[in-house]
């Protein structure tokens, strides 16, 4: 099978400059003119395959090439949208090699026996509706009635106002979930460092970790910064700063793939003279296995909570969020890494830190995921790039491995 | 000699009253309507003092009880001004102390030989303008040309402008120099809960400790927080964790009255799944004498240093602002402890973490303070408070020092 690694390569150049930013990177958020015209981009080039191309109701595109004995559908593709200052592959390489993909498979083995199909998701980001997953929970049919009415931009503009503006119709949502897919197979960056520093150009994802968010409130006693003895204060950012600590030396004795993030922090009344009285900070957990994750959980609140009582510190914790980590399908694992190795290369096993649609369309078929490098582990950024040489690889195996799912 | 407590305790909840703010505390923000209203009724009680009034170019008030033999006078007083959401007894404790104190010992003894004054200071605390000690500066002749133009408030007013709008004439900012100052006591509450903590109803200040601030900038590499395997990462604020904890342990080692603070702290990009890339902030260091602060600066400097370069983390450290701690004069303190031990009790030595005038009129004459002790430690708000027991120990002792300085 031949993989036109010239054309991907232009594809994704194309893709990239489609809601390029004036101060770098691009942007290309739901229902917006640059998701618009990538959309329309990507449709011609499904056409040029030689796809059956058709929209769903929330903008998915589903490009479809039949089988000869019918059943259930095995997928490939990835998401459109793009965060802001988003990269030249996060999502793209998936929709774009998939397409490289189909049509290696379809030149070299012509008719399958499943239909094959390229899905362009439309949503995945979260940038511009806090509601990430919208295109594959569609699919799934877990929006909920209602939801694109309650969701708003930061311009106040509503979901369902967005998709009207771009001809699609809310009370349509329910007609866009499928339950005639059979496997969905998504080669994605890795966003991450371990491929590159452990020099391994491809691994085959094991599970999809889900994250833990937790909001902490520590709460001391405002005093002056000047009049009050070291010995004599409550200072919040010191227990604070104490609990961070904990938390990163707890995931780093788990050990990989445990991983905890204090991203985000507040200091009140942030003042230079006044001692800190109040700080919120966000926790944000990770693991392969929800025993894991909850140990790790378990031990972060503890020992906050020991640090806040030794030091006179009150202490709340709520969880802001919290998704169930998704193990992909056993068999389409076995099936990527024959194909891997069939390609002459020893894929390595990843757990995924990031969330990716594959974790809710699990729902409803059998996932798989392929990873390949990314340069410095940079992504979400304009620096975000992996060597042309690992993405023909990704592309090569990802053909291989419809291949064997299809024929 | 008798202190009238109860008219000193009326007078401190009139005062406390002017500029009353409808949410707690007091705003007198220099040159504002609430501060003229409290100028005026301080004159009030002066006149029925039997002192005679000015007002000099900034709008510092001065009442002149004249001495027999003339000489340099022997002052005490306090600033009338407040920071927002300011407490009954800042400042406003050191003028009607000052008052009774002056008041009971002319009772008592008549005409001193020195002439004795009572200073209102028009602005210490920096609420409005940042021009911190505008009162006490242009005492000591310390404002420079063209300062008055170019300093604004919030609303962009400037400082020059709201002279004039209350009959100040910013080009004789220079006749408000006074060279005839001979000592300048205050009584001001602690501000702190060193005092209450140790049981001791007075203090007599040793220094006046300066303050270092430091901006101290972290930078790291911002990466995502579910793909970034902990022992690959360069967390910004873990760095700063570390180091803000190392703050605090090297000034807690060294004990009283070194104190070092971390009041503000920024995370960029402080987003709940992005490890942070970077974090900037302030630490406010104190001690009684150069050498010490010094010290402190040194190893805060030198440990920060060493955790960022161990974590792979760049750091930058810049001085915002430096005041050297200014020693109080050692015969006033002298008379101070002599008045305090006469009057029966045995006043703690202590140094001011805070800044107060007397650290700038210290360039024109001999300056002491005395503390009375801050319930909770709590100031700068609503909740400040001291027993009235306290008050009138610190007006008597007051009252006395001003006695065997000016008779």
């Amino acid at each position: 099978m031949r993989i036109d690694s010239a054309l991907l390569e232009r594809q994704l150049d194309e893709l990239y400059a489609t809601g390029a930013e004036p101060d770098g990177g691009a942007f290309r958020p739901l229902y917006s003119d640059a998701w618009a015209a990538a959309c329309d981009q990507v449709e011609r080039w499904m056409k040029e395959t030689g796809l059956a191309v058709r929209r769903d109701a929330v903008g998915n595109m589903w490009g479809r090439f039949e089988g000869s004995d019918g059943g259930k559908a095995v997928v490939t593709g990835s998401h459109i949208d793009t965060v802001r200052h988003g990269g030249r592959l996060d999502g793209a390489l998936g929709i774009t090699a998939g397409l490289a993909a189909l049509r290696a498979v379809i030149e070299s083995r012509g008719k399958p026996k499943r239909p094959l199909e390229l899905l362009v998701v439309c949503e995945e980001e979260g940038s511009r509706f806090a509601t990430n997953f919208w295109g594959s929970r569609a699919i799934i049919g877990a929006i909920k009635p209602g939801e694109a009415e309650a969701v708003t931009d930061a311009a106040g503009v509503t979901l369902a106002h967005a998709m009207r503006e771009r001809g699609l119709d809310p009370e349509s949502i329910p007609s866009a979930a499928r339950d005639d897919l059979g496997a969905f197979v998504e080669l994605h960056i890795e966003q991450g460092s371990v491929l590159e520093t452990e020099k391994v150009p491809l691994a085959v994802v094991t599970t999809i970790a889900g994250a833990v968010h937790l909001e902490v409130v520590v709460t001391g006693r405002p005093d002056h910064a000047g009049t009050t003895p070291m010995d004599l204060r409550r200072d919040a950012l010191a227990g604070a700063a104490a609990m961070i600590q904990a938390v990163q030396s707890i995931a780093a004795a788990l050990g990989r793939p445990a991983v905890a993030t204090v991203g985000k922090l507040r200091v009140e009344p942030d003042q230079i003279n006044v001692i800190p009285g109040r700080v919120t900070f966000t926790v944000d957990l990770r693991h392969a296995d929800l025993g894991g994750r909850r140990a790790l959980e378990e031990r972060i609140r503890s020992l906050t909570g020991t640090i806040a009582s030794e030091r006179g510190l009150g202490i709340e914790i709520r969880t802001l969020h919290e998704r169930p980590p998704v193990p992909m399908d056993g068999a389409v694992r076995q099936v990527l890494e024959r194909a891997a190795t069939e390609t002459g290369s020893v894929p390595a096993a990843l757990v995924s830190g990031a969330g990716h649609d594959a974790q809710v369309l699990a729902a409803r078929c059998s996932v798989g995921m392929l990873f390949v490098p990314s340069i410095g582990g940079r992504s979400h950024c304009p620096e975000e790039a992996t060597k042309p040489a690992h993405i023909e690889l990704g592309a090569r195996v990802l053909a291989r491995s419809l291949e064997l799912l299809a024929y």
